[in-house]
């Protein structure tokens, strides 16, 4: 007698062009050799089916598993993934492993993108300000790195997938704003890193090209900039 | 033939006076049942010890177990503290529930309690604006708890001991600020989850005075004050 096995729930991945939030993602589900569908938004425009799935935040990623409500926020949908699924693990397997790992992706998000970002759209005192801030923190994450390969050790994980936008997307930002946060021979151990990882063979398929990653951060310069000023009202 | 075993590595809280991240971990070491020791910072005059354990954010809760590096950030701290020890579950059992719990710990943190306590030491149209953000995170509270005695449903978990600041300080930053961020009759499923929060058995006992914590916060008044502005730089 045989017997049916039902298919696995299936898994799609709303995400959008140009986001490094959604690359950690798609690395993590590839890392772990899950199967997905992409759903490809556009967040000047955003549709139905992304405020609906995601009424909170609003933005992508979001990873729809089966019949259940979206997880969002891309740390989170990391972690998921690595929970939900066989395959490598993301994060280490003891807790105090894990503990780190996730000190760390914090860190990179609080302390090193937030104000990346702030300081590529904005000016004067409050740009030196978050500039400052930024470097303060790749020295702590180029300390980090010593005589490792990768944040985790000698295999990528969940803190480097935290940390792409420091391996593709930084480059391309000061490019487009002028703002210029690396000078050559800075922060040594981290371009090391930003090779090895944009070289990864789970990774660099999903690097957005570089000049139409140019031309998307140029063609929304005034959006971003707005958005900026809104959330840190000059 | 007797076989010694060893003691469990030690396990020590730093914390601080009026820290509802300290609170979460108090809580988070109650309920799993970890016996610990406590050091209290004064975090106007830091301690060797606090900036040696935490060089990255300088700040409480700090956890150190054994002899490996301390364990830093309160919501890093509870989840190794549930992963770590035997006890209740303080995140659900399986991977969609934590994702759920996270989402919402992280909310807390970012949309709820962030500008919360910006709003509290700013002035004019910034003052507003942190005061409308942290009153729509509140709205969206006030729907999670829809039908249920806690966040996590029955039980107290992870996502209550991430709210703490909401059942107690939020009260008191407002008697000293004058700043009211909520009005009678205003989120009544947050005040009675408020009231089973601040009256759980593992919880009571860790709820500072509230006498002395207005005293704490009216002290600190001109620092919180200058700290804030340094960070939003008005």
């Amino acid at each position: 007698m045989s017997q049916q096995v039902p298919p696995p729930p299936a898994v799609k991945l709303v995400t959008a062009f140009g986001s490094p939030f959604a690359h950690r993602v798609e690395v993590a589900l590839t890392l772990k050799g899950v199967p997905y569908e992409l759903v490809t938004e556009d967040l000047a425009n955003k549709s139905e089916m992304l405020l609906t799935h995601n009424p909170v935040h609003k933005t992508v990623p979001v990873l729809l598993h089966g019949d259940r409500p979206a997880v969002c926020e891309s740390l989170v949908i990391v972690e998921y993934v690595d929970e939900a699924f066989d395959g490598p693990r993301l994060l280490p397997a003891d807790p105090y492993g894990r503990a780190t790992a996730r000190f760390w992706a914090h860190f990179i998000d609080n302390k090193c993108l937030k104000p990346l970002w702030l300081s590529m759209w904005t000016h004067g005192e409050a740009q030196e300000r978050f500039a400052r801030e930024t470097k303060e923190s790749l020295a702590i994450l180029e300390a980090q790195l010593e005589g490792r390969s990768f944040f985790g050790g000698d295999a990528l994980g969940f803190v480097d997938v935290a940390a792409c936008t420091l391996a593709h997307w930084l480059d391309v930002l000061e490019e487009v704003t002028g703002v210029r946060l690396v000078t050559d021979g800075e922060y040594p151990a981290l371009r090391r890193w930003a090779k090895e990882y944009t070289s990864h063979q789970a990774v660099k398929r999903f690097l957005p090209d570089r000049d139409q990653l140019v031309a998307f951060f140029a063609a929304g310069k005034e959006r971003f900039t707005s958005m900026v000023k809104a959330a840190v009202q000059q």
